[in-house]
């Protein structure tokens, strides 16, 4: 059996290698249109906040060990450009080789998602750049490189974005951030964007509101970029703007696009042609809370679908619940992490849901180096159960997050997470940790 | 109604401030017979770490604010010598005022613990020292301020004796620590606690298993620990082994004793007289996996049980499901943390008990910063269920323990526990967090 996957990074990359353990024999194709494959895609701001670090450092595995240790037939510089169902076989072009055609018994579309650039003129200019892939990353540090960056401006405050915003301050680079949207990172309360929103603005990053990019010039070896609210003289224009998913191939065979016009797959990671699988950042999964399908495109739910693509074909059923949204990210000295629904989205989807927010110590009370910690918390007045949640704190909200996370994926009330016996020492927690005073005080709202 | 209190620490003052919350008009008698009350004892080690620090600062709230503020009857001073069930009355004496007798129509014990001092020739010279109340830890703190602490012997490594030794390095003092038991923190796998006698050894801690204490003397100023290996000349002896619960007048009064002596409670932390409860140090808890009654006296559970007595008291009855043995601590560089069953334990409680070991990273696999996590997992081969687990390394270690915490209190199974959507960012952990990566390999045992 033939086994071709379109696409050569996390989920591509996780079901080769996990197919060819399951199942020596099979015959597993990786078509990768770049020559990078199984990189650390979240790494690249921090690496490039370094500008002595190697961009290939993020590189986990190389294509060499892919191809000679485990006998994955990985073709890079591929690019495909159609699929046709009926002949079960994927068509496109090779880098050195021309035209080619595959035919496959089972495949995957793995194709990732791409920068969304705001069709604006100088769109394409030398110093406008966006990061998706290592390839993106690497345009960007040579850039740096290359050039006396002074100045930078940052269109879109989402993760990436702000992630980036970190690099260029590490880097010594004066940064201007703006977004479309009235509100920054707006699944959070209000009170704790603005904590992000005041980080940012201490280390001075300005942060521009309801404001799109409109057009960019060069302009005595700098870039203007016009924006709604203002113009911002740089040497660096960042898109981050937000991704869209590759799947446009997926589209053109006929096979169901979902949310954000991912492709759509069931808990088996098939698409709607059963021979055809979907995993990673170009396809959408099931909200666990809601069952509905979101598209949510995160690292480690790429490598658990790449993995249960390959379990699925090797004949081992895997069948996966579907995610929970959980996202933890680094803002220069803040840590902000999300799981389950906001208050607004767990409206949406039909629960009588109540918020609150609490603020904590991250240790004991008279324990040094203690910070503030704000809790939100979301339930369902209804069935007392705890629907999603979010942290911002110096410290202790990237991995407090995966307590309630896991109460969710759990279906736990509050009632019977506040019971939860968790661990204390004055380095670490108040005696009663955050997320527990945050229950407590949920519990006098229901 | 009179709300009588023995003991004004942890359990104690939460009960007496919630029932005032409560139930303003109940009259709330605490009799307290040291001078201090609500202080983080759990914080000392790190207090007396740092010379310069008050011992007071880790007073979380004056006893004038309790009197004054909260209207509770907070007498100092006071020990209770006996409990005279018939005539529902305490007596003792008080410093200050001679004998006293109180009558009580509810009455909480929550007496707490005290050190477990070897019956030995020289327990009681000056240099000997034992850590539980705030005053231990101020003459700890004044003998070292007084004297030329160079070489120092802890006796005992729990929790206190570990923390102790962090104590005693930073405030360059030279220790060695014994342990009665062959074995460094028998809970754990011998591959773990190896990790953390390494991270003593390569401070200079001297560790010493399989060693009693037989005498102490003094000798030229200093004193000379006579041990069952060696005989250490110190500046001072720690005696951290083991605490006992002071349940002397529960038992005189005839109340039920459970495991370690501590006052046997129920689920609303009733004694076996239903107008008498118990909580914190000196009382025992039902552990939530096996049902069974066990002694693991723990700062959290203290305060959670001091609430429920109040709450029971004052008409709004509250149910504790128990406890799960959830634990934390630091010792020099690395964090050490447990809940739910030992591989061991388990196997006691009648499971059939499955346990693995892996190694991860505590960042992505190239984030500056990067080190070794270790996790052990212990699951039950026939249900599947997840029944504990422990995690050592220099950071993630401590709030990642809650997240299989809350695991345990659901009654998840490790396939469930796989599933679950955990954070990733590169600065925080791998993309699979060191606890999936556990989960994933326990599955291929079951």
């Amino acid at each position: 059996m033939r086994f071709v996957i379109i696409g050569g990074d996390a989920a591509g990359m996780s079901a080769a290698s996990r197919a060819k353990r399951n199942a020596p024999d099979l015959e597993v194709i990786v078509l990768e249109a770049t020559t990078d494959v199984s990189y650390s895609a979240c790494g690249m701001p921090y690496n490039i906040a370094q500008s002595e670090r190697d961009m290939n450092d993020l590189v986990v595995r190389h294509a060499k060990v892919f191809k000679e240790k485990q006998g994955i037939d990985l073709r890079l510089g591929h690019t495909v450009e159609k699929i046709d169902r009926g002949r079960k076989a994927v068509m496109g072009s090779a880098s050195e080789w021309g035209t080619f055609e595959i035919e496959y018994d089972r495949l995957l579309i793995a194709t990732g998602a791409r920068p969304l650039i705001p069709d604006i003129p100088g769109n394409d200019l030398p110093g406008v750049k966006a990061l998706k892939s290592l390839e993106d990353g690497r345009r960007i540090k040579d850039y740096l490189a290359a050039n006396d960056v002074k100045q930078a401006l940052i269109v879109g405050m989402g993760y990436i974005g702000l992630e980036m915003a970190e690099a260029f301050h590490a880097r010594g680079v004066c940064t201007d951030m703006i977004e479309m949207r009235p509100r920054l990172l707006p699944y959070l309360p209000e009170e704790m964007a603005a904590l992000v929103r005041k980080e940012l603005e201490d280390k001075g990053i300005g942060v521009h509101l309801g404001a799109g990019i409109k057009a960019v010039e060069s302009r005595d070896g700098r870039l203007a970029a016009q924006c709604d609210q203002a113009e911002f003289t740089v040497d660096m224009v960042l898109m981050a703007a937000g991704i869209t998913p590759n799947s446009e191939i997926a589209a053109g065979a006929g096979l169901d696009l979902g949310p954000g016009k991912a492709v759509a797959v069931d808990r088996f990671l098939r698409t709607s042609d059963p021979d055809i699988y979907a995993a990673g950042d170009c396809a959408d999964a099931f909200h666990v809370l809601t069952g509905s399908r979101v598209w949510i495109p995160l690292a480690l739910r790429a490598n658990r679908a790449g993995w249960a693509v390959a379990d699925n074909i090797t004949g081992s059923p895997a069948e996966l619940p579907g995610i929970m949204g959980t996202a933890v990210f680094k803002v220069l000295d803040l840590e902000v992490a999300r799981t389950g629904l906001s208050v607004e989205e767990a409206r949406q989807a039909g629960f009588d849901p109540v918020e609150n927010l609490i603020q904590s110590r991250s240790r004991a009370h008279s324990h040094p180096g203690n910070t503030t910690i704000s809790v939100n918390l979301v339930s369902d007045q209804k069935s007392r159960k705890l629907l999603g949640g979010a942290m911002v704190g110096k410290e202790g909200a990237a991995h407090r997050i995966n307590s309630l996370a896991v109460a969710l994926h759990a279906g736990m009330t509050v009632d019977d997470f506040f019971q939860c016996d968790m661990a204390y020492a004055p380095p670490f927690s108040p005696v009663w940790d955050p997320l527990l005073t945050a229950a407590n005080q949920m519990l006098k709202k229901l």
